[in-house]
C-alpha cells in the first residue's frame, strides 16, 4: 500500500460535529489510520443568517483562509463538516491546489444512487438549505429531484433544540415527522443533511431509507486518504 | 477580550488521548471557545522502544515536521497529548518560533505546589517514564521528587489491555494498586501521566491527590488561548 494522504477537516461548526466526523474516520479507518490536519475554527461566521449563529458577516474569506490554512499544514484534500458551509464550496476550491470532497455532491450522488434516475430525494436539514437551494442544484445534476418538509419550521425548531439541550424526546418526534412527510411526498430516500441530526440515531420513520451526509463523509475520506479515490 | 488565539496540537498519539483533550478543551472554554488547529498524525513511530507500537524509527523527526505544519497552520503554541512525547520537547521547541506548552513541566509543577517544596510525587505512567527520567529532571526542577511504582511491569499490563480492549475492572485494579503502593512510599500526591490513563475514571487510591496531566494541560490552553498566560 501506499503512504496514505492527509485530509483537512475545516472544522468547528459547530465543534461536536467536528468530533463526530472524526470519531466516525477513525472507527472506520480501523488500525490502518487516516492521518488528519484539522482546523477546529469555532469562530467562523454563520453560515445561516437570522439562525441560532450570531453576526452578519461574510463566512467566505474565513472559510478560504481555513482552506488555505490546511494546505499548508500538508493536507492533500479538504472536507467541511457542515452541509451550509457549502455554500461557499466554489469560493474555497478556487483559492487552494487541491480539491474539496464535496460532502453536498457526493450525497446528492449517493441518494439518487439508491433512489434510481429521477427519483426524489427527501432533505432533513436546516430550512435554510431549502431557502439557499444547495441540495436542488447537486440532486438535480445527480439526476433526481429534492423534496422538502412542509413544516420547516418545525426543523428549525428541532436544530435550535439539539444546540440548546442536546439530543431529547422532542426532538427526535420533531425529525420522525419531518421523515414521514417526506415518505407521503413519495421521497422513500432521505438525506440526514444536517450534522447536528446526524449526531441522532432512529430519528427518521422506519419505512425510509437513510442516506447520513456525515457518514458518506467518511467513506470519502478513507478512499481518497487511501489513494483509491 | 483580545481575540482568541489558535493553540496547535501535535496528536494521534494515540487518537483516543487527542479526541480525549479536545472534548476537554472544548468543554472547558464553554460559550467562549479556543481555536486549535490539529495534527491527527497516526504514524508517528512509537515513543516507547519495545513497547506496544511497531518500529526502531525516531519519532523526532516527525514530530518537528508535525510542528512546522501547525506553525504554518497559524498556531501560537503548541501542545502534545502524550507525555513520552515530551522526550523530544527540546528538539520541537528548536524547530518553532513559536512556545511549546509543555505538559511534563506544567503537570511537575502543579503537582509540586500540591505536595509542597521537596514533597514526593507519584508518577503513574508507562514504564518508559522512569526509564527515561522526564518526570524526574522536570519534577526535581519544581522542587519535589518523583517516586514510582515498585511494580512497573503491572503499569505496562494496564496500558496494553487499555489499547487492546479498552477500560476494563482488571485494568482499575492494577492501577488502584499502583496507586495504593505509592501512598505506601509517601507520595500522595500522583500524577495521572500516561494519556490512556487519564481516560479513566476512580482508578486511584482514594486517599490520594490526583493530578491528571491532561486536565493541566487543558488549563494552560484555554490561559494561553485568552492570553491570560
Amino acid at each position: 500500500m501506499t503512504e496514505p494522504r492527509t485530509v483537512g477537516i475545516l472544522g468547528g461548526m459547530g465543534p461536536e460535529a467536528t468530533m463526530g466526523l472524526m470519531d466516525r474516520v477513525i472507527a472506520a479507518a480501523g488500525d490502518d489510520q487516516v492521518p488528519l490536519v484539522v482546523d477546529m475554527n469555532t469562530k467562523v461566521p454563520s453560515r445561516i443568517s437570522g439562525d441560532c449563529n450570531v453576526g452578519d458577516m461574510d463566512p467566505a474569506p474565513v472559510l478560504v483562509a481555513m482552506a488555505k490554512r490546511m494546505q499548508a499544514a500538508d493536507a492533500a484534500a479538504l472536507v467541511m463538516p457542515c452541509n451550509m458551509a457549502h455554500q461557499y464550496a466554489g469560493q474555497i476550491a478556487a483559492a487552494v491546489d487541491i480539491p474539496l470532497l464535496d460532502m453536498v455532491v457526493l450525497t446528492s450522488e449517493a441518494a439518487v444512487k439508491a433512489a434510481g434516475e429521477g427519483g426524489k430525494i427527501g432533505i432533513l436539514g436546516s430550512p435554510a438549505l431549502q431557502e439557499t437551494g444547495i441540495f436542488d442544484a447537486a440532486v438535480a445534476a445527480a439526476g433526481g429531484q429534492a423534496v422538502y418538509p412542509d413544516d420547516q419550521g418545525m426543523l428549525l425548531d428541532a436544530i435550535r433544540e439539539i444546540k440548546a439541550r442536546g439530543v431529547t424526546p422532542y426532538v427526535r418526534d420533531k425529525l420522525v415527522m419531518a421523515s414521514h412527510d417526506l415518505l407521503w411526498q413519495g421521497a422513500q430516500v432521505q438525506l440526514v443533511a444536517c450534522t447536528e441530526f446526524s449526531l441522532l440515531e432512529r430519528a427518521m420513520d422506519p419505512g425510509a431509507i437513510k442516506i447520513d451526509a456525515l457518514d458518506v463523509l467518511v467513506e470519502a475520506i478513507v478512499a481518497f486518504s487511501r489513494n483509491a479515490a
